[in-house]
């Protein structure tokens, strides 16, 4: 069981979280829980560093933010005794969760499972402080941002365990985002690869590594709200089997797969254009060299024939924290690769379909390319997976596009099919 | 070097801190730090864990609030390295300082020193988070309030260093509270003995068990503030020789010894009195067996012949905090042991004057009651140490009485003898 920071921000939720621990002890379960830091807590921590220096040393950083998740998993063992359960406090180092040296987006090795499953065996629940390890020369380490989810995944795969909850402030993933399109369902269950797509789109109910890490080693996880029904804990059955949720699954234990499963929007990306580009051989590679060495990250790639042929137009898309710099870069290069005009434009946005039974139907395209075209949304862009497919509109239409779509697949009301 | 809570109690001031040990690199020194935690943040800790539970298990307290220490650890070296200055942070468990099992109010057991002196002689500045170790068993411990004292000694006595320098929010040892007595001087040095009866008389400069260990260690203390001078760092002798603070060292290395050293007060007391007592072997064992079953600390006790010899009046003092407590108690045993009349009073104060030189000088104490009959003030209580002399009178007077003292053993003025 993983609880995020707005599961735990202050005593009343870390309360409530122990009565959810409660009631799957009281159904016989084994439990081993791990924490985020408080919401808001390693934010502070960071503006502390930053006040000090621009580039802090990456092993101090660790060393100041692991201590958020310590306060946490502390907290919410002496909740437990409160309630008569029996549970410690688990330090990264103290289990120990081994990871490389890469400070601050720490890989973790190995999980010496051995204390933990002794002390489970006694009877004791496990409260493992999460996003944290420890590196072979004994330094603490961290796994990056929202690193407590794979903290929970690699946990849970290393004792084998039977599934892994991530309790946090939604009760499972939607086939779209509930604020824009009003009829959005919850999935009861999602496939790993329809999951992944869903985190680096933009939903941010679990972090693209846990669910990677879920996939490779086949953790079922239930995504689930720690705010559902607080003040009712006695009423729920104890074996949690009417709790809501979504199960993040094997694709093969999804019986009834929808062709599509989601909409997703992002309006984290910003255009660039470059007009009356050369077109020889080895521009390309110039232009997203130089972009890759300064570890900006390019989308889609779009790139039209124009005039008489040696000139073309290209487009492609960077994330938004990267456009300036971005930019800057293309700029710079001007006089080397040739080119009539830049342009630039953050007003845009990603709408993506997303679901594995695309793989065996075809014509999922050519639905979204039509129902844009008939409310008059131009396409800026085209990117394609086996389970997903992405376009850049205008993100003046983002709602409308999101809507229309997620009705267009028949996703807005869950019983009927496409 | 060792920072106390208001020296770390926000960015500027570990900033502040980090110039206060670079003055120490520049001089040639190695460097050992102990931090404590930002003042408040234990506190703040305390209250959340209040709010879980009564009676938390101490094994949880202690990893919880030993996370504040790690905060400052690796903020100031963060801070130290941005002024140039090759730094690390160091917990507990990874020195280790290993401790008991006494969760809460753990004491040192060992210090393995090996790690810390191939850092140093590497050209590191050790930062360590002071006030915490860890158990045989690997648990996170505390070493009660205040503890962080208690850990730059151990650690200064571990690793032989030449002297202890503690930073606080006050410049030295004063002769007596600044506060009361205008006239009061900072001592230059001050021995062991006579800081052990300034700590535990209310002067709350150093922890007592800080003080203990290192008249066992021989590890000399230098008292000093972080904040004399915060911007001129610069002009400061580098050898730090002209710096201000006060030395607690070997009565042997004082070579002008004052007869008396300082006058402290304490309002933390309060008395007790039973009239009528039965005057019979056993009842101040059962008085105070009694008070000592429940864990309180008696301090003065004062016993007066009444009547026809077969009653007597006893007056005692205890902790302000255990008042109630003992009042209750005595209440009880009231019919076991036999007196007349129960009577408490919080309103009195100790003054104690404290000096190594009165062990070979006769005449401290009647000097002390001939000042304090002048002022027409009445001593209720009086016990004498080898180096302290204290009485118990009216907290009315305790500004009044600590003053003419102050002035009667000549200390308003150092320069002059007693």
């Amino acid at each position: 069981m993983k609880f995020g920071g707005t599961s735990l921000a202050g005593i009343g939720r870390i309360k409530c979280a122990a009565r959810h621990i409660e009631r799957e002890c009281a159904a016989g379960q084994k439990v081993v829980v791990v924490t985020s830091a408080m919401a808001g807590v390693t934010d502070k921590l960071i503006g502390w560093m930053r006040e000090l220096s621009c580039i802090c040393d990456l092993r101090e950083y660790d060393s100041v933010i692991s201590s958020g998740e310590q306060v946490t998993s502390g907290l919410l063992s002496i909740a437990l005794q409160e309630l008569g359960i029996s549970a410690r406090s688990w330090q990264g180092w103290q289990i120990p969760v081994i990871t490389d040296e890469l400070h601050g987006a720490a890989h973790i090795e190995k999980i010496d499972g051995h204390a933990l499953h002794e002390s489970l065996n006694q009877g004791h629940v496990a409260v493992i402080a999460g996003f944290q390890g420890v590196t072979p020369s004994g330094r603490i380490s961290t796994l990056g941002r929202g690193g407590s989810d794979t903290s929970a995944v690699a946990i849970a795969a290393a004792l084998s365990a039977d599934r892994c909850d991530i309790y946090t402030d939604v009760d499972g993933v939607y086939t779209s985002d509930p604020r824009i399109v009003s009829r959005a369902c919850r999935l009861d269950r999602i496939s790993y690869e329809e999951m992944l797509e869903f985190a680096s789109l933009g939903a941010k109910v679990l972090q693209t590594r846990s669910v990677e890490m879920a996939m490779k080693y086949r953790v079922p996880i239930c995504v689930r709200s720690s705010f559902a029904v607080p003040d009712t804990f006695a009423l729920l059955p104890v074996d949690g089997s009417s709790f809501t949720g979504t199960l993040v699954c094997d694709e093969d234990e999804i019986m009834e797969k929808q062709i599509v499963s989601g909409v997703t929007h992002s309006m984290d990306e910003a255009k660039i254009t470059l007009i009356g580009l050369r077109d020889k051989p080895g521009i390309s590679a110039r232009v997203f060299g130089s972009l890759a060495a300064a570890n900006i990250s390019v989308d889609m790639i779009v790139q039209t024939v124009s005039g008489g042929g040696e000139r073309t137009d290209m487009t492609f898309t960077v994330p938004v924290s990267d456009f300036d710099r971005a930019m800057q870069i293309i700029g710079a290069i001007k006089s080397d690769i040739g080119y009539d005009d830049l342009l630039g434009s953050s007003g845009i946005a990603k709408i993506s379909v997303i679901g594995v039974g695309m793989r065996s139907h075809a014509g999922v395209a050519v639905k979204m390319f039509k129902a844009l075209a008939e409310l008059g949304i131009n396409i800026q862009a085209i990117t394609t997976s086996e389970i997903k497919i992405s376009v850049l509109i205008d993100s003046a239409f983002v709602e409308l596009a999101t809507r229309v779509l997620h009705s267009t697949y028949g996703l807005d009301s869950k019983k009927e099919g496409m």
